[in-house]
């Protein structure tokens, strides 16, 4: 008998085909069932790594294992989360929601309200502004996709359409802009174009079939899809309907602002841009042997949907059409995979995507000549370029199978 | 300020709407982001149901509690699990899967090697033939969707086409069924016809993007979509290409074979039927007043695309077509919606579904017709026709918003 991967004998084993062994867990009753299932003991490090695990009074991120996942949806127990003040502990009966501003009739919500409304379901993902910041280092980072990429996540949200409830509020057809607020300790708060919030915008009740993870914003947040994390505010306590210009918060002329060479700065650009990168293999896997596998990742784009991604061994001499997860769905994670055979020579991963509007993802070259790179170590980050890159990520592999982030 | 609910004034407020309230979560850092997130703290009746909570040495049962959750995703924490002598736990790195019998080269799989393999993603439901029981009871039994309807789920399952494998092994052309065979203490196996293992079988180990949980199948199960929840053999060790004839072991002949009236049963029965079910409103809930409210549930079939849902208020006297949400995916759950004005008369809320093929879900009269009913209580079920349940749920209004189950 040889132990299968496509053809490659991987090492013939000394089992005979019959009878089968038999393991102690076949020859003994099993384990009781739980009201809530959890992993598999054996899977204890599919866990987020945590930025502040301990509960200093700073921010705290929560980062998902990328190269430990497959598919397409992020289990709710390992979706990313950043929380400027800790994660309220919110009484959902108490909790509400309030339009108003520049509106006919304010109104108030409580999730038991909100979930009489016919709700929609989409699948989107979710990314923070600073997610990859990592990738701004002028000389790679030896990390996993968990530490470079974990600041996104993606699940099928399901709310109703922010449309419905502004338009019930009746709101001022002058109103260029709302105030999202959220119900955290700092009252996080950033302005959203009112043109958005007619498109495709959601107040959130439901993740991935359950109501939403604490972290995630319970009981209701608001959804932005394809626009930064920090928008799509958690614990939405008001929408405040206001005027022609933004409000110019904190979270939006500081905190989320993009720093350029030069020391300019982007303020109010929201789009996450188009994306990816190759989960399987990546840093923290070993290839064990010449022979065939799979390359795979995530791609997305909060323009739409995912065109195309294109793969690369060579470190970007010559690139093949991978094949795309269907159904691709609007921004959103679309996995990419991609067969390779692995001659046992060094070698470079690549991916890189096109959305359907025809943005591309730029190379590293490209990127680093319009946005910056940082020195490391850097003294104040928030100096420095550190949001929205979506440049490509590469992997190295080396002649005994070691995997090495590069720069290519 | 008013309640928001489409229009319906459900009772104002005396909150003002500056400055508004700040609830004691808002005042305090909040809590330390958990490296697996669980759901709030009041969320803590979101559980499955459990047959078998202590761990006699006897089957187990636990349920999905539809009526809580919504989209289309169950949370692998929630998905129904079933097994007859406890679960399993299962060291990955020693677990096998033989793919023997009639073959050209028998071979033999690690979680390693199959991961090697391009994984597809799909969603799908899986559902115990069980499913439903309760329902073939001649008196309505007061229940919820969960313990009527709660051994049904639906993921996103990862894993290899099962038809690869096969390639790799080289089976023989006139083999026409396999044995699949799982690990756990009873080596629960089941006979399943060659051509729906090229059709749509797989060899899942991913499970809405993490490994599977144990009480499905960690670490690698059958996928075989739209059949008999056991024949998606859990915890798969073998698959066994055997001749012209099934192999009639203890699952298919006695276990899961469904009785008819008169006592024939059917044997080698694998579909599940085109069904749906109201998850809200649906028993345990209450209508805390006349006004607007959503009608919405899951529909879905062992065939293929669910085609159409009708809605009745009336007990069945008059339907109205509900909204799918999309995209609609084969043998998966969808979900279908229906806005519902309640005047605060007594309604009997009903859903019935149509698959792509035309099939439809046969209106209760039909079905007792055909399959039978059981008086209560059962001195044995498995001498009463308890498989494969598909016709209609009826939830009874009274003109309090009380809900009761009955049969219309």
């Amino acid at each position: 008998m040889i132990a299968g991967a496509m053809g490659v004998a991987a090492g013939s084993t000394g089992a005979a085909a019959e009878p089968l062994s038999d393991p102690p867990w076949s020859l003994a009753f099993g384990e009781t069932l739980p009201a809530l299932q959890t992993p598999s003991r054996y899977e204890k490090n599919v866990v987020r790594s945590l930025s502040n695990p301990n509960g200093e009074f700073r921010n705290s991120h929560a980062r998902t294992p990328h190269h430990l996942l497959y598919g397409t949806i992020t289990p709710n127990s390992l979706h990313f989360s950043i929380n400027h003040c800790g994660v309220p502990d919110i009484d959902p009966a108490q909790h509400k929601l309030v339009i108003h501003g520049k509106v006919r009739q304010p109104l108030e919500f409580t999730l038991d309200t909100l979930s009489r409304y016919p709700l929609t379901s989409r699948m989107h993902f979710v990314e923070c502004a600073g997610n990859s910041a990592p990738m701004f280092s002028s000389e790679p980072i030896q990390a996993t996709t968990q530490a470079i990429h974990g600041l996104v996540s993606n699940s099928e949200w399901t709310g109703v359409p922010l449309s419905v409830l502004l338009d019930e509020a009746g709101i001022d057809p002058a109103a260029k802009w709302l105030i999202a607020e959220g119900a955290d300790a700092q009252f996080l708060d950033r302005s959203v174009p009112i043109k958005k919030a007619y498109d495709d915008a959601m107040v959130a009740i439901y993740q991935n079939g359950e109501h939403l993870m604490p972290g995630n914003g319970y009981p209701m947040r608001l959804l932005v899809p394809g626009y930064q994390g920090n928008m799509n505010v958690k614990f939405l306590r008001r929408i405040k309907v206001i005027d022609q210009q933004p409000a110019y918060t904190y979270f939006e002329t500081k905190n989320y602002s993009q720093v350029l060479p030069g020391g300019k700065t982007w303020r109010f650009h929201f789009l996450m841009e188009v994306k990816s990168f190759i989960t399987h293999p990546s840093f923290g896997h070993t290839l064990k042997e010449p022979g065939f596998y799979t390359v795979s990742g995530v791609a997305y784009s909060g323009t739409g949907r995912i065109a195309k991604v294109m793969v690369s061994a060579d470190g970007g001499k010559s690139w093949g059409q991978a094949a795309l997860q269907g159904p691709v769905h609007e921004k959103a994670f679309t996995r990419f995979s991609m067969p390779w055979r692995w001659d046992g020579q060094p070698a470079v991963l690549q991916s890189r995507a096109w959305d359907e509007a025809g943005n591309v993802q730029p190379l590293r070259a490209e990127f680093v000549a319009a946005r910056g790179q940082t020195r490391q170590p850097m003294t104040n980050p928030l100096l420095f370029p550190n949001q929205h890159y979506n440049s490509i990520t590469s992997w190295g592999i080396d002649s005994k199978g070691g995997i090495k982030h590069v720069y290519a």
